[in-house]
């Protein structure tokens, strides 16, 4: 009874409970449950692989094992690829031989590419069939299939000849032959493609399912949207935190573990902003003599930093949607979007201080000094992913705070070099 | 034959082709397509709709209109809901009656709502047939349908009872009842919900599409997952500009345009800058007197800035998957993540200074206040997040760059006080 309103709820909701009752109730539920009803449980548990691993082991290694088994393999995977290798070569040596064979390979895959996402649980049916034959396989493996929405044509050396979908099986008549049906338009990808480049794909054709191939088109598995949206997910966070330069996924409330994540990129920057202060050093008697001049150091800095955060997040964005696009032609771009708001902010704030001040030439300083910074800043926000994604590094760490603090130190430069030029003159008028 | 070429390609491929070709080409592309053909290509078009408008123009308004009746409402709802009162009511006029009526009543949702995303073409079926039946419809209806995947159980007041899939269809024998495989527990949406709570939903669910229905359970429509898809993806580069403080999807490569579209915050956080500028200039006869003190302005309002970006990220991360989180409690944490990061920069800059300048004093005053700042700055990094949620704002538009300026003002204020303070002393030792 208890057994039968579990088994009503969503999988989802089945999951979810399933992980949050105390250990006494889900040593209850386990027992109740039949190993294909908690293995569909287990199949849809939102959590880090590290903690499902904790939830196996709950079992008999025997049971985990089977429960294992009956898992759709990209889910299997995921787990096992962050397994103990005595505990992984347990769960394995108590399966099916050749299910143990095709989870070692699938474990191999790089994690973020699309050979990671891949289930073998797809429909796979010869050309020559005809549409009732399908329809009739469709049926009998339905339960066993990720997707029974597309059925996948291949032929007897296992080439991916096309896709058929089952909309498209069930509005044709049931004595055509299955070739005559068949999209050969294939759209497919390959293991080691990166998995942002297979959610483009899925999100630009409207799939519900995607075919992995080998070079030879040989059918390896298919990649299910409800992964991609999962993907979609991690790289959105994986950007922000990028930018925000603190990964803002913590997945945890503890103050010191929370403090030992944020502190690496501080203090490394600190010692960026360290430069920054030397640099000041050196105009330290200038200082002395102009002391109106500190007045305009986090102004200066400040606009640069923000100019700057502005165009990397722009040209990290752009290197996303285009990699083809020339980088010589961004870069120039952006020098000129860094004139025209240089420019502008230049001329505003050259207007505010010559009459805050009452010193037109300290608002000459600061208003060409603002143009240059913000001219450096915006055309090294661009540079910098560009540059980052040239040599293969994902552009997208490169963070707000690392730009701005870069910023602070190319902005101090400009500001003193172009001050002390003026020095003398400037002396005169304060 | 051009013709039979074309429409073997995906709707996607097709769709580009569409857009991209040259006003004379499209032409004689429109001219050979027959209208549902151009209407499936009309639906794959992900442009602005603004420029889906234009290409309709190209058209009679008579072929238009017929096109825009062809199409999924959705997507026809999207396209009229930012169209000319006079143009929308020629296409309007030239529909059928009740179609007019249905798209009018869509286009009232407002934007980015589970009301501006549902399609009405889904398939409702009562739960009295035989599944044989529901076959039966399925396939009748299988190309108007926006999904045949979901079958949707109404009864004869038109409220929803259930929902059974394609696959349970398949799977059941032919001459049970629907509703004996119908699965009553209902997940579904008003119209007016948020469209990242549909998304989360989504992905949660793992569905392919979710029922939308009013508030007395009547049903709406069907909001469909390739849609959804396309909601992450807009909503995560909304959430990306958002820190970074300018909209990241310019769409242009014209720099006056892109200036134009940067330049409202730096500006608004230029005078923002002045405040600091100006609290400056009331310390101008300390920083005359300790001109060492401009040293290090940049490294403390830096620091401080890149940890209130990075608490800001966290918040609005924190926000988003718990809005029932305590405001209490993430502030709380936040003042301790502030305080150990704070203690850890502050002694570390503490001995840098005091080795560097020879002067402990002036080591503790630079510590010390790098403390304070970066605390504060954390503190207001979730504060105003939180607060901007509270008072139902989206709490993504608070921007790294806006943070790290007003944290610019607080860290200067917090680190001349300090100054001050110790200023007898200090200039003692200097
Ligand atoms: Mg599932
Ligand atoms: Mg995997
Ligand atoms: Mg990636
Ligand atoms: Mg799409
Ligand atoms: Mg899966
Ligand atoms: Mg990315
Ligand atoms: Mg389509
Ligand atoms: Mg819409
Ligand atoms: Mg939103
Ligand atoms: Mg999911
Ligand atoms: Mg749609
Ligand atoms: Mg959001
Ligand atoms: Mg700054």
């Amino acid at each position: 009874d208890a057994k039968k309103i579990f088994l009503t709820l969503h999988d989802f909701e089945q999951a979810t409970i399933f992980v949050n009752l105390n250990a006494t109730h889900r040593h209850a539920l386990i027992k109740i449950l039949s190993d294909q009803e908690l293995a569909d449980v287990f199949d849809d548990i939102d959590e880090e692989p590290k903690k499902i691993i904790g939830l196996l082991e709950e079992l008999s290694p025997k049971r985990a094992s089977h429960i294992l088994n009956l898992m759709y393999t990209d889910n299997v995977a995921d787990i096992l690829s962050v397994m103990e290798i005595e505990e992984l070569a347990t769960y394995l040596s108590l399966m099916p031989k050749d299910d143990a064979e095709e989870l070692r390979q699938l474990i191999n895959y790089e994690d973020q590419t699309a050979g990671a996402l891949l289930a073998t649980e797809y429909l796979a049916i010869e050309p020559d069939c005809t549409i009732g034959e399908a329809l009739q396989r469709v049926k009998q493996e339905a339960n066993n299939a990720e997707t029974i929405y597309y059925v996948y044509v291949v032929d007897d050396t296992e080439k991916l000849v096309g896709v058929v979908s089952l909309r498209d099986l069930l509005t044709n008549p049931d004595d055509y032959l299955l070739k005559t049906i068949t999209n050969t338009r294939i759209i497919s990808v390959h293991p080691a493609d990166d998995q942002e480049d297979v959610a483009k794909m899925m999100r630009d054709y409207d799939f519900l399912a995607l075919p992995v191939t080998d070079v030879f088109n040989h059918m390896i598995g298919i990649i299910t949207i409800d992964d991609i949206v999962d993907v979609m997910d991690e790289e959105a966070i994986s950007d922000y935190s990028g930018l925000a330069g603190v990964n803002v996924d913590q997945g945890t409330i503890n103050p010191f573990l929370a403090a030992a994540k944020r502190l690496p990129w501080l203090i490394t920057l600190l010692f960026l902003g360290m430069s920054t202060a030397s640099l000041i050093s050196h105009y330290e008697t200038l200082v002395a003599k102009a002391s109106v001049l500190a007045v305009f150091i986090s102004l200066i800095t400040g606009t640069a930093g923000n100019a700057g955060t502005q165009s990397l997040a722009v040209a990290v964005r752009g290197i996303a949607l285009d990699e083809e696009k020339s980088m010589l032609k961004m870069i120039f771009t952006e020098i000129l979007i860094g004139l025209l708001i240089g420019t502008i902010t230049g001329l505003t704030i050259f207007i505010i201080v010559g009459i805050w001040q009452a010193n037109w030439l300290l608002g000459f300083i600061i208003g060409i000094s603002m143009m240059a910074a913000i001219t450096v800043a915006n055309v090294a926000g661009a540079l910098i992913p560009l540059g980052m994604n040239k040599i293969g590094v994902d552009p997208a760490v490169a963070s707000g705070p690392f730009i701005s603090t870069l910023s602070d130190l190319t902005s101090v430069l400009i500001y003193f070099s172009i001050a002390q030029i003026f020095l003398s003159n400037f002396m005169n008028h304060h």
